[in-house]
Order: C-alpha cells, then sequence, then structure tokens
C-alpha cells in the first residue's frame, strides 16, 4: 500500500488513543519513515507549534495530510489536520478501501462501529473506575465478559473474526495497558486487587475467548511493532508509586 | 432511490437523535410507507416486544434491516437490528454511497466525522445545560458560535456547503428542538432567558451566518416532512410548565 499524499502522525507511545491509528496504519501495510512520518509528542512537554499548528485541542492522535513533504516539526499551512482517534481510524479505512479495516458490507461496517461504540461506553469507564481505585474489580470484569459477547466466536472481533477491522484497532490499545497495570499491579487500587484481576483473566474459563483474542492479538506483527510495553510498564510505574507514596505521606 | 432488503425505523418524533436518521432516509430519497416502513415508539410507554426483539438498550433509533417484509411490531429474527444514531447515520450512507451523504473524498469525509464530535462536545453540553436552567444564556450562545465558525461560509455544512451531509443531518435536529424551546421561552430557566437568547440568535450580527443556516434548513423538503413543530411544542411544554408547578408548590 501507497499514499498518495504525505502523511504525518503525530502521536505518543502512552496514548491508547493514539494507538489505534498507529495499529490502523500499520495493518494498512504503510511503514513507519518510509510510506510516513511517526512524530512522538511528549504530552508533559508539548511543542508550542502543536496546538496551532496541528490540533487546537492539543490531543494525539492528528494526522497532517497532504501540501509538501516535510518533516513533523515543521507542519505545512497547506496540509490537512485531523484529529479525534475514531475520526482518524475511518479516514485511515477510507485511505485504503481495499484493506479489511472496515468491511465492504454495509451491515458488517454497521457491527464494526456498533461494536467500537459499545466498547467505549461499557469497556472504558468500567477500566477507568477500576485502575483509578474508583470502582470495583467486578464492574472491570463484567465488562469484559460484555465485550467478549460481542466478539466473533474465533479470530477478531467482526463477522467471521478472519479479518482486522476498526473495532480490533479500537479495542487492543486499552486491553494492552491494562495488561500491563494488572500483572504488574500498578494503578490507584488496593495492593493485590491488579493481580488478582489479571489472575482471574488468566484463569477462569467464562474469560476463554476473551485469553484466546489476547493470545492472538499479541503474535501479530502489527501490534508487537506499535507497542512498547517495557516504556508503558515504567511509566505506570512511576505514575502510580508516586500516587501511593502521597498517599501513604497523608 | 430503492433498497435492496426491507427497513423498519424504530423511531419517536421527540427524539433528536431518530430524527437524525429520518433526515438521512428523506435526504436519500426514501419515501415512509412506501420505501421503508416507519415505526413510532411510545418512548413513555414502550411496547414489551422492543427491547428484547429490537435494541437491548431500549432506545431509539434502531433499524431492523433483512429478513422477510414484516410490520414493526413483528419482528423477524432474521432481520439484523441496529442501534446508535451515529452508525445508522453512517449505516444510510453505506446503503446509498451515490447520495450526498457523505462526501467520496477520505479528507472531507473525516471532516464531516469530526464536525459531528465537536457538535457533541461543544453544542450538546452546553445547549443541554442551559433548558434545564443549569447553564448560562451565554455558554449556549458562544457554543453556537464556535459550531458556525466550523461551517463551510454559505449552504451546507461540510466542503463547499454545495451538498446535504451526514453532519448536516446530525445538528439539524438539536437546532430544531432548541428554536421551539427559546422561542416558546420552553425550559428550566428564569422566565424571559429562553426569548433573549432567541433575540440574540435572530439579530446580532455575529450569528448571521448561522441564521442564514437555519432559514436553508427550515425550506427544505427533508427537514418540512420530519419535523412536527406543533408536536414538539405542546410537548416541551407539558414538560416545563409542569416543572415549573413543581417547583412553585415547593
Ligand atoms: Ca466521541
Amino acid at each position: 500500500m501507497a499514499l498518495a499524499e504525505p502523511l504525518v502522525l503525530y502521536t505518543a507511545k502512552i496514548c491508547p488513543y493514539a494507538h489505534r491509528v498507529e495499529l490502523a496504519l500499520a495493518e494498512s501495510g504503510l511503514k513507519k519513515d518510509k510510506d510516513f512520518t511517526r512524530y512522538e509528542i511528549d504530552l508533559k512537554n508539548k511543542p508550542e507549534w502543536y496546538q496551532p499548528k496541528i490540533n487546537p485541542a492539543s490531543k494525539v492522535p492528528a494526522i497532517a495530510y497532504g501540501g509538501p513533504k516535510v518533516p513533523g516539526d515543521q507542519p505545512s499551512p497547506s496540509s490537512t489536520k485531523i484529529a479525534e482517534s475514531l475520526v482518524l481510524l475511518e479516514f485511515v479505512a477510507d485511505l485504503f478501501p481495499n484493506t479489511s479495516l472496515l468491511p465492504s458490507s454495509p451491515v458488517l461496517r454497521a457491527k464494526t462501529r456498533f461494536f467500537i461504540d459499545a466498547f467505549s461506553t461499557k469497556f472504558t469507564p468500567a477500566s477507568f473506575a477500576f485502575i483509578s481505585g474508583k470502582g470495583p474489580r467486578d464492574g472491570l470484569l463484567n465488562a469484559i465478559e460484555k465485550i467478549q459477547d460481542l466478539m466473533a466466536p474465533s479470530g477478531f472481533v467482526i463477522g467471521d473474526g478472519k479479518e482486522f477491522t476498526t473495532a480490533d484497532a479500537a479495542i487492543i490499545p486499552f486491553f494492552a495497558r491494562m495488561e500491563v497495570g494488572l500483572k504488574n499491579d500498578l494503578g490507584g487500587f488496593e495492593e493485590g486487587e491488579g493481580k488478582k484481576a489479571w489472575e482471574a483473566l488468566m484463569t477462569e474459563g467464562r474469560f476463554a475467548r476473551w485469553r484466546k483474542y489476547w493470545a492472538d492479538v499479541k503474535a501479530r506483527e502489527s501490534f508487537k511493532n506499535t507497542f512498547d510495553e517495557e516504556y508503558i510498564e515504567q511509566s505506570q510505574r512511576s505514575r502510580w508509586s508516586k500516587a501511593r507514596e502521597e498517599a501513604a505521606a497523608k
């Protein structure tokens, strides 16, 4: 696959929303540096040109598409700037209509989008609540079970499970960060709660489908090439150990 | 335009989210009763088959697509059930790729989706806050100005403004219900506040673009055929006069 126009992706390793777009670009067969420019934004110290020139909301991900080929930190006023991860997933699928990112049948396309909506309303709040120490372990586990119930019986999420779609790209970054937090017990929850949740996911029969899905994902090139587990672990560790120290000092 | 399969739209006149889909179907040239079935759901007294057979979330809009041609209250298990207004706007655009509902250029499609996202995050909360008496008039007016800034200089919302897209379908139902509430002073705000907001929208120079947009929309067949102003006014009147009586009785 090749692009008709230059594309710069503004992203951050830490951000699950940005990771969605990296997965979609990788699944379209695009190679970083060769086919598009990947520009890492330090979210704690954003370059001062980022908000005025790329994204007024100052968030990642964003794409600059078209215009002259320029370095990421010298954006051209003549490129189109696009933000919002779900808008960008659709954009990548529209750039590459012959990939599997969106099925061709209107009904399956609707199911793909509905799945993402269900994930956003069911999984994201339950996961955020548990990780930040404000919601129960069962809230997270039940949400994963609900999402699992919407998945194809095997393979990827949509239809017969044979094709990777934007539904997979939308959810994988959240599961990846969840795994790191749970198995290393990094979060605002009580000590040991994260490990217990991970243990449940790894052993209980009711999560068999999710477990197989997650093993398949972790073996996939697009995932291995876009997820830096060590980096995420260190950043979660520094975030949550600081929070625990502050709590202990009170 | 004709549909390959039977389509039943479950909707409710009162609901702006459902109205979005009615507009998209009308703009695709589909005629109610002839090309698709429109089934009104009484949201205060939903039929008991609705949640188990059509939408587990029990909301409108929903579409049943495919399977045998059946009356709306006798849904077939073999049709596909699809919910969520934005998923359904994309679905209608996918059924009719040759209408203008979504532009063919990936960049313009992205702008259409981004516009809808901006409307959802900027206009909807500010409008809800003002109407329910929990937010200031200026919050609503400033949100309309922000949305206006994202519109094409004339005509419809996206690109050169020449074509009606899902971005128009997504926002019109909210402006229509806002007009009824403001000009009749129906809301949880202090008496007179609604009329003041409408007066500002109708007279201030900064809203000239919005005013032209709104006049164009109100003259359009798809709008006239899908919006029952009298019904909306009566339902808002009964809702808010009851609330004011209750507040006065305290
Ligand atoms: Ca959104």
